[in-house]
């Protein structure tokens, strides 16, 4: 695996981490913010994972594998989650996250893990 | 699982933090630089993921046992590498390690996975 | 500046992004949530450069010094935002950043800048 | 200043600390490692902090001004630091922080700090 074949997920990550945060961040300002309560906590969740990933793919971590297979772990959960709310920044968030998710698991089916 | 709780985790994930970044700049320093190049890689992944799970679990994260069994093993793998050198910054590194494996498979194995 | 000269400051920022960290998930669970809007937001700010500091001090940062004097500043605005909200949580991040700003500025006056 | 506004600073930021990352990857494989001590150092503060400003633009932190004259000023130095050694790597390093530090400071000189 070179860093060319990484590009793709680090592609993915990136658009998830700013789709998140910029959810996070609408979802703060929204007038119904009682709704919102998951949603929020999921979002920094799945920023924060994802940021996590795209420095360790960067750096050719030897745990690359286990790392991108819990960033697909949170993705897919804050996709389920932002599924449940109307709001245009909820609906973004599902489509990155699970692209992202998919994208996490291509590599992390494809490479070996370290040991 | 409650704050209290994980303080010790937490003070096991600080310490090996801290020590894990001080064998990382010591070993810069050594004289014999080419034989730690693995072990200033793994010092540095150590750390990275010390600090996130830190993080996790003050925010009390969903994911929280996924990453301490990230964690673990990331920290175990150290320890391995740690153990072929006779640095004294390489041996604090083994135990730090060793006990912050600990501390995070047990509470990875008595708290329930979010689902 | 030795590592121990640093551990009042790194302890006084393990706490603050343990503090804030509780407020952050506390504020995500009260009734009026929507008062709470802008103290959600910089708890997580204040966690996260904390977090950063903590690990920049733990790896002997050339940098240590800007990272401390932002952490001051950022912790200095979550202790005005939270002084506005009568919660235990809030209370608690007051005096938590406060703190920590202070030992962030007493390193940040005594080292000398890298050049 | 708006997400759009941003865009340019985040590639940029990425870039580096992908060129980073790859630079510090490299110099722990070279045959001359000693000569790269500082190199490696300063690649990983580089990565650490533009990933640390690609967040920050993402949730929009009240912050980023000040983030970025941090990020500009550890970019520089790594430039400087950089501009020491021959490897393709490390010339790809002076490349991509130069511009990257050029982009923070034209968002830093242009937005106001948050007060």
């Amino acid at each position: 695996m070179t860093r060319i074949q990484y590009q793709e997920c680090i592609d993915a990550c990136i658009k998830t981490m700013n789709t998140c945060n910029y959810s996070y961040v609408s979802s703060l300002k929204e007038y119904h913010l009682e709704e919102l309560r998951e949603s929020i906590r999921l979002d920094r969740e799945c920023a924060d994972i994802c940021s996590f990933a795209i420095q360790a793919m960067t750096r050719q971590s030897p745990f690359v594998v286990q790392i991108l297979r819990l960033c697909a772990d949170i993705c897919e959960a804050c996709a389920d989650e932002s599924s449940k709310h109307v709001h245009r920044h909820c609906r973004s968030c599902i489509e990155a996250c699970r692209e992202c998710a998919a994208a996490c698991r291509m590599i992390s089916e494809t490479v070996e893990v370290y040991a």
